[in-house]
């Protein structure tokens, strides 16, 4: 097991009802409300929320996007600092919580352009105070301190994080799930499921207590995404989805493990360049990123095999080869593409996603050895 | 699911060589260091912890017994006050945690006798802040808001919590357990199985993320416990008993469940009356409860017993039966005693437990059926 530190003081406040709870939870002063699309007016969230904060001062600020940018948020960081905003609550999923945190960050950055917090790491030496209530379950936003923000004018889409960002409590109701799209519902489970993946699919350094707690993520995903479609919608059902979305990227499972994030990193790519949602981006890339790295990551891959799909009575190197094929096939069952040709994108398109990583200097992979030329491999290997 | 809060804000840092972190955590002012009966002395840890604190003003209070005292803790609370100690740094296992977080409460308390804080759960509303190094994976303390303190003049064993206590930081280094007497270990290894048990066991709400989380860390528990015991100590089984026992109690498990602490509230009276170790009196106590409640926990007491005791092709009440044997079965490998006769413990001694129960009112169980008659019955079953 690696040495580490896990330090995670984000309040969970979950369940049904629990919306009329920011009535104690948010704090005095001026509140900055953030939303996305709108459609927490037609669910019924929008009205929940203002109710719990009826007599408060709060401004609104609809309109953050899917993938969320830059120039959005820098309109939000405008209106925080001139009304003197004390607290932001975002109202939402993982792209209002991410935005929201970066408008927190750049709201108190004195550096210079707060882009340098993404493109530089420059670092976050204090931040507006934030909290959210969580509408749709994918990304673990509510329970951590990173954040991915993208920005249109150069298609680049980076990532930072910071404890400063970290939600003071995070709002989980299922039943705002209740109204979700298929899609949404999808991208959820994959970006989820990936999660777990990219803390567990790794080298062996001797942690059977977080193997079997990511893999309980893992399986319990499984086992409930058939139902999680079902109309109308389950409340436990969503509630253990929910749950699962939050636990598999708050930090507990990568305790003590080697993580590889190359499947985030090079889908952050497809979406920045192609458009492609984020659980798209991951359904297509992970299975590419693992068939590579088959001789790191077999004896994880085997043992999820075994665990989740029921492989056993091969060697560990073709239990991994089905494990690639079960979990592709698992995500193909919710409905996703997993190759790149299904979103009409072709090998001549690839070169300027490699071009990318190459000018950037960057270099992937849990013994760092997923360079450019790898990246190529692996994406042609999805077309 | 059943709603829930979830809330823990306490830094873990984990590893080998951690110890030596003490300088950039501990913040500056007086500290008062804590602990037991001097094993730190003769395994390194009292140096390192010193070494750590060089050149900082550190007054030392050794002596805190195993069921940490209310009059010894009173003792350190003197000099808490007198000499204005502004942090509390525990150095040990679960006694001195938790003896430790009275102190740091029972400083601060303005209400009275601080016995209150047990007697008459008297509301904590702040404590000397704390931290910990742990020397001993078995309560969990070192993670969470809990602590049991003992009353020798009246032979009482009584809980409380608050989050005021919740401990800053808790370094935890697996080396630091590698002097521990076999019979620490086994009662480590039984006060975290049981710590899982008593969230798990219990009637089902539709929890199948929790469930399995639950029997990950009980599973691992089983599967490494012949080798914590092996001589020379191995790293990294030392590591993994140390995280299943902080995660064993640090509510991640508890959220959105039912529990039934019913073996533990038994168990602490065999501890003030008959001074059975905590470990010990949770051994015998366990299979009791639960051959006693078996109608209301044989659904998830023949999922425990398919999951780690291999028990399949029998109906749940069968299975849920051999997997109370499988479990007595289990302690009994470790070398623990699972019968009050083993202690030489008789039935007419078993009414002044009973008694207690009956003069403060108690009823125990998930669905608060368990009664002093229940307890009787319970208690003679153990014999």
């Amino acid at each position: 097991m690696l040495n580490f530190e896990y330090h995670n003081p984000v309040r969970i406040v979950f369940g049904k009802g629990s919306i009329e709870k920011l009535a104690r939870l948010v704090p005095d002063g001026r509140v900055l409300m953030t939303y996305g699309g709108g459609s927490i007016r037609r669910n019924g969230v929008y009205d929940q929320v203002m109710d719990a904060l009826k007599g408060r001062e709060v401004i609104e600020f609809g309109g953050i996007e899917p993938n969320p940018t830059y120039e959005t948020c820098m309109r939000a960081v405008e209106i925080t600092k001139k009304e003197s905003v004390a607290f932001l609550l975002a109202v939402g999923g993982g792209s209002v919580i991410d935005g929201t945190k970066f408008i927190a960050a750049a709201s108190r950055y004195t550096g210079g352009d707060p882009w340098e917090i993404l493109s530089m790491h420059a670092e976050v030496r204090e931040a507006v105070p934030l909290g959210v209530v969580l509408t749709l379950p994918a990304t673990g936003s509510e329970m951590n301190t990173f954040a991915v923000i993208s920005r249109s004018e150069t298609r680049e889409k980076l990532p930072f994080s910071s404890p400063h960002v970290a939600p003071r409590f995070s709002i989980l109701d299922p039943e705002t799930t209740f109204s979700l799209p298929e899609r949404y519902l999808r991208n959820g489970i994959v970006d989820a499921f990936v999660h777990v993946m990219e803390q567990f699919a790794t080298y062996d350094v001797d942690t059977p207590l977080q193997d079997r707690l990511a893999v309980s993520i893992a399986e319990t995903l499984v086992e409930i995404a058939p139902m999680v479609f079902s109309n109308p919608p389950d409340y436990n059902t969503r509630a253990t989805f929910m749950w699962c979305a939050t636990q598999a990227l708050n930090g507990s499972i990568s305790c003590g493990v080697v993580q590889d994030w190359s499947t985030h990193m090079i889908g952050h790519e497809l979406t920045a360049f192609f458009g492609l949602d984020h659980g798209e981006s991951l359904a297509v890339v992970l299975p590419g990123v693992w068939r590579h790295q088959i001789q790191e990551k077999s004896e994880k891959l085997a043992l999820l095999g075994k665990r989740i799909w029921g492989i056993s009575g091969v060697s560990a190197r073709d239990a991994a080869d089905r494990c690639i094929e079960a979990t592709e096939g698992f995500f193909r069952s919710l409905g996703m593409k997993t190759r790149l040709g299904e979103y009409g994108i072709e090998g001549n398109e690839i070169d300027m996603v490699v071009d990318r990583f190459r000018e950037r200097g960057t270099v992937l992979g849990e013994r760092q050895d997923i360079g450019p030329g790898e990246i190529r491999e692996i994406l042609l290997s999805r077309l």
